[in-house]
């Protein structure tokens, strides 16, 4: 079976709680820390197969901000957190890069940024598997 | 079996990671704590359209033992934690047959235990949202 060109690449999603508060107080400027996360994201340039979505409350609020990731049956969906608005907007691109360039979702682990390493929350297997 | 569900709600998947060790050493006995709950669970009687199957680590270490609950399209997915082998499996079972009883996945927060209600470590949408 070496002789099957490389299999198509499912589209994924990113999923991202724009209604994220950290489980703290509204800040000052009214803007939610998901809700300026997303907007950071959506700012970046991503692969082609690849669409942000706005979500409301993934329940990792203790851990937020958070981000989802699936893509189709035969990836892995993973739930990652403890992102920061401000900072983190380019290391949520490039984890979900790499876990888009894969067609199980699983990026080696060495090619793995350490916050991704360090803040998986949950991960649930394809549906195919 | 009990009662054959409404036919329009989806197949349920109960996924129990039976590898996990909630970080501790393996038990004197050798069982794993989630190769236990997963036998435990599967001791009970589950609604017709509930399917409980077996896998491998859903990244929720720290918070195991770790069940998943996903169910098609349309229903939301739910990773729930701290579940005690010898102690909580009609707890899941519970849970997820008021899970299975759904379109969407969502449980009324009235209808849910107090177990459930604390360790949600993360949900996802459905496909269709």
């Amino acid at each position: 079976m070496s002789d099957l060109p490389p299999p198509d690449l499912a589209p994924v999603e990113v999923l991202v709680c724009v209604k994220c508060l950290r489980e703290a107080e509204m800040p000052e400027n009214g803007i939610r820390p998901g809700t300026a996360l997303h907007a950071e994201i959506a700012k970046h340039e991503m692969p082609a197969n690849v669409t942000l979505k706005a979500v409301e409350c993934l329940s990792n609020c203790s851990s937020g901000c958070s981000v989802a990731v699936r893509g189709g049956d035969k990836r892995w969906t993973y739930v990652y957190g403890n992102f920061m608005e401000g900072r983190d907007a380019e290391l949520v691109v490039d984890g979900i890069t790499k876990y888009a360039a894969t067609a199980d979702g699983l990026v080696p682990w060495r090619e793995r940024s350490d916050h991704f390493r360090k803040n998986c929350i949950a991960r649930i297997p394809p549906q195919e598997f």
